[in-house]
């Protein structure tokens, strides 16, 4: 069987998805259930339904999207990815691996292959956490990993509740019916771009990942005491956002004392209130994000954060108040679906590496319901989450090339 | 002449007053231009012409409304405040000015009182700097300390000139207009809650202001490099948030290290881009406000937070560009002034005690066209600048009384 991916009409298909955006070109923003999302889920399901996909949406908005194998009896194998976008985003996260999978069917139906295990692409619902401050809300309720209760308590920043959105996309039913069982899939692969200069730098053009960081979310929020900008005298001040300031410093200071490369932690949104130049801030509100390959070093990361804040808070008279919104275990890929990539990429002389991935993933959940294993591409730079992320139509083809002869593979066993 | 002040009246009005905000009471909200500021204009003047004065409206809506005096000859005598908001204002701010001086005309014209000179009250257009990110636009451009070239380059954040949102609110015409000659008014006095607790901890019921703070505004922007936060390694990262966090302690110790509690300084505003919690700030932007009554200590305030700016973005490896928005000097009151005040305190058996205004209002753009001086009265607890913002009725009518006697001695000259 010879497998050949259409390199241009999947590039022309991301750059078609890039352009569904709330921002103009070269800006993806794309936050789940707005209209660009909504538009972006049309494109991808008019693709899957033209390559004889049948298509089903669950709750949430996850989609699934199945080309059935000859026996019908056997769990079938999953591959997939996101399509929500940060605010000011590229076109590739996440995308690659949705395209580049349907692609890969594609590529199998034009060499005649019949796969005896149905393949489903699966489309998870937001990925990303920016509207309803948590990630892989899709990947987690299919897992079991995010309760029901718990997600129908979430709301975004205007107060809509993640109902209420779910509902005016035109997803309704009980968040319950979302999780599947832990046989429900033989496996899972994500095709991703690597969102980091590992590959690039070494000209290996594909990463197989053998476990993803834990990454943990908490927001911390400092309410101190405001006032006339030329009233208060500097003694006098209880400045939320200095503490917050000091905060901020402190979660660096952190993440950098562990001494190990792979300690990340970051301070990627600050709210201040009231906002006025001529007014001391009373509130200040900070998100923060730290991620570790080991969990223990992760979770010493997490602690150093609060002994600063309380230290913070007591020196400034400001109350602080931290809230974890998650802190989740990092994920070990599947040996076999490793070997199998590595398989793949020995039989089209593909050079690989293995690799740990820092950004987490639906892979770091679907992990717990399936085996699952992770393909990173190069992107340039290793720059992502921003408008020039880049990844060549040559990279993708070459990651597209080696899911197909792994689900090829799987989906013969 | 026995002067009457109607202190129930004023308070009802003033309660009136802080009824017309952007949002639910206590909360006062009215920025320059927007719906709450037209309909509180239009309240203001409703009164003014009940009170039989007549209103004039300036090119950039500064307003005026005359008492006219028995000799037109004469340079009038004025007096006023404002009546915008920022954010999550209280009631007292710049009305107290506002409606304290309609008032002490009105009991003026009650105890049958006929001024030689006009008394003419002046409603500044935006003293607050919350839409523009400058202050006193109005009195700014009546002493030609603005250029009109250069206000009309004003542009709030969502991109509209000060021209275009003028010209929505009717004000039109050239604002070279707006500039009044140095012989226009003979006197100006500024009735205002302190802001700051000198006199409410000493239980003065006013205080003569003999000078006022030296303002300055700047503008501090961080660009740095983006990136995933799982994906970026904490030694590659060039985290503009993490300058301006470094950049606002900077300020603060910057004005500590002066030792003198007449310094102070503020970082009200913070913007992050792109502002998701799994980003790497790119872009950040902070507003900064320094003040002293000494303008050279000022300065080198200024220097100090030039100098450590510089020193953090080359060690951080961020570009910074600072603006400064404005840096104004002190103003002195007028003696005679001051004096005029101190003795109507005395004709009334009331207490008072000179002092410095930290805070800057239209009189320190007026001090250049006219003998001028202030009047505070205690405002609880010294808070400003926030919902809970109070001064008591009978504070008030002791201001206004003061004031009102005060005009009588001058417009009789």
């Amino acid at each position: 069987m010879k497998i050949e991916v259409h390199r241009e009409r999947l590039a022309r298909e991301l750059d078609a998805l890039g352009a569904i955006s709330a921002e103009a070109p070269p800006v993806v923003t794309r936050v789940v259930f707005t209209a660009a999302d909504l538009r972006a889920r049309e494109f991808v399901k008019r693709l899957c339904r033209e390559a004889g996909l049948t298509v089903r949406e669950d709750a949430v908005g996850n989609t699934f999207a199945r080309w059935p194998g000859e026996d019908p009896a056997l769990a079938p194998i999953a591959t997939g990815s996101h399509i929500d976008a940060i605010p000011n985003a590229g076109r590739f996260d996440g995308t690659v691996g949705v395209f580049g999978a349907l692609e890969a069917i594609r590529s199998l139906q034009r060499a005649g292959f019949r796969p005896r295990r149905s393949i489903e692409l699966v489309i998870f619902t937001s990925e990303e956490p920016t509207r309803f401050g948590i990630g892989c809300i899709g990947s987690r309720l299919i897992c079991g990993l995010l309760h029901p209760a718990a997600a129908a308590q979430l709301r975004d920043r205007d107060g809509v509740s993640l109902d209420e959105a779910r509902a005016s996309a035109g997803f309704t039913g009980s968040l319950e019916s979302v999780r599947l069982p832990r046989d429900h899939f033989s496996a899972f692969l994500e095709l991703h771009i690597e969102q980091g200069p590992f590959l690039e730098q070494r000209g290996i053009p594909v990463g197989i990942v053998t476990a993803i960081a834990a990454p943990a979310t908490l927001t911390i929020a400092a309410e101190g005491e405001g006032g006339h900008a030329g009233g208060v005298l500097m003694p006098d001040r209880h400045d939320a956002f200095l503490a917050a300031a000091e905060i901020a410093l402190a979660v660096e200071a952190a993440a950098r004392a562990t001494g190990s490369l792979d300690t990340v932690a970051t301070v990627g949104v600050c709210e201040i209130f009231p906002g006025a130049v001529n007014s001391v801030p009373s509130r200040a509100r900070i998100e923060v994000d730290v991620r570790d390959i080991d969990r223990s070093r992760r979770d010493s990361v997490l602690h150093a954060i609060a002994a600063a804040s309380s230290e913070i808070a007591s020196r400034r008279g400001v109350r602080i108040s931290r809230e974890l919104v998650n802190a989740d275990p990092p994920a070990q890929s599947s040996p076999a679906l490793v070997d199998a990539l590595a398989e793949s990429c020995r039989a089209h002389e593909i050079a690989c590496e293995t690799m740990i991935s820092r950004a987490y993933h639906d892979s770091l959940f679907m992990s717990r319901i399936a085996p699952t294993a992770m393909l990173f591409i190069p992107c340039r730079g290793g720059v992502s989450h921003r408008p020039d992320e880049y990844a060549s139509p040559e990279a993708i083809a070459v990651g597209t090339l080696i899911l197909a002869e792994t689900l090829a593979r799987l989906a013969s066993e």
